[in-house]
């Protein structure tokens, strides 16, 4: 079973379509464990996947990241690791490999920006030899964004719808549009056809609105700091999903 | 002292401009620390600084890499984390202080993409806080480069030429160009001034010819399989800087 067909199956028996991204705060490592594992088994049954960044790989390592991702895999969850990769062709295989084998994640992500030959295209050769999904970054949720990604270009186009070409064009599995730019949510889609994932980040603490995601066309929504600073993170993720399916 | 200062002096303490890329095949950690130190110590005379990637992040975790980046401290270098941020400022901001306090890095490098607002913007503050560098992506090394850095914008310009514009009005300390590249080292160093430093990858495994680009402006130039895939990493480094030096 290829990725995303792993992680529609998982958004199915969930009723979820909430990624949660466990970006917890600086703090020792010990305690970021500890305080992931909690978050994880409180949110588990309320969203279908899990997305690790820095915030943990970095303290952590990714050895000490393994055991979150396979208890994640337990509890019926796919696991995206968002690396970002943006390095040229050999050293994002070095970096994906280690995503994939040692880290046992089922997804990542990566910057459009390296392009193509001697950039990309190790990592999603890799990927497709291992079963693995590969996830770019097309139009990101900050305000800077717009900086390169709503560049305009001499046929008229914005960098992004040609990051979008591309990166189907790519065979890439997933896009990230910011759930803060609904607009572009429904653009992408236009552009990107109906096979394609989209996560949208920035759903609360960035001010992105979940269901105007969703109904623009995202597939998924990745949320963090309104879920992994809650005091009951368990029910911070129900209230999402309640709001999502508008009870 | 900042980091353009701390770098140009080891250049000159060390009579040296090449970086030394630590980046090792993938291994068992153990092996790899131990190959890391094997190659730091027969190459430190030869070398003004220590860049490091994923390949030592990802098994050893930032505090296993801390004691390398230490000991190259120790023997007069400057250390350099190709983290090549791409994330949303909150992410970017708590990767960025990783890397320079627990990791001890006295510079790191970011993508451009990502723009400023929200994005590099909380790199470069914590970075002049804490007296560290910020070195960003204007042109890669490797062929698919050209998809995104080459790109002609509406007014005639090149992707790559809005970048070093940008970067050089929010403060970067530094810029990458790929020494396969050597007119585009020309022409950001034209567009650039003398101040910002350049440095160029891929020298060696991926083609570029180590004088051409610093006769073209490079400041730096960063070495990696040359170096550590040769069976004596002293003495391959000391043979391309005295390929630089005309012997």
């Amino acid at each position: 079973m290829g990725f995303r067909e792993l992680i529609r199956k998982a958004r199915e028996e969930k009723g979820s379509p909430i990624v949660l991204a466990l970006d917890l705060p600086p703090d020792k490592p010990s305690k970021l464990m500890r305080r992931a594992r909690q978050v994880l088994e409180a949110v588990a049954l309320h969203v279908c996947a899990l997305k690790v960044n820095f915030h943990l790989v970095l303290p952590l390592g990714l050895s000490g990241v393994r055991p979150l991702v396979d208890r994640a895999h337990e509890l019926g969850l796919a696991c995206i690791m968002d690396a970002k990769l943006s390095d040229i062709g050999s050293t994002n295989e070095v970096a994906a490999r280690y995503y994939f084998e040692i880290g046992g994640f089922d997804a990542l992500t990566a910057s459009p920006l390296v392009g193509w030959e001697g950039g990309l295209e190790p990592i999603f050769s890799l990927a497709r030899e291992l079963g693995k999904g590969t996830i770019l970054l097309a139009y990101m949720s900050h305000p800077g964004a717009s900086d390169f990604f709503g560049l305009e270009l001499p046929d008229g186009r914005r960098f992004y719808e040609l990051v979008v070409e591309k990166a189907i064009a790519w065979g890439a599995d997933g896009l990230v549009v910011g759930a803060t730019r609904p607009e572009t949510v429904r653009d992408v889609r236009e552009l990107a056809g109906p096979d394609v994932l989209i996560f949208a980040p920035g759903v609360g603490a960035q001010g992105g609105e979940p269901r105007a995601a969703l109904e623009a066309g995202a597939d998924f929504l990745i949320v963090g700091r309104s879920i992994t600073l809650a005091e009951e993170p368990g029910k911070a993720a129900e209230r999402i999903l309640e709001l999502l399916k508008g009870r």
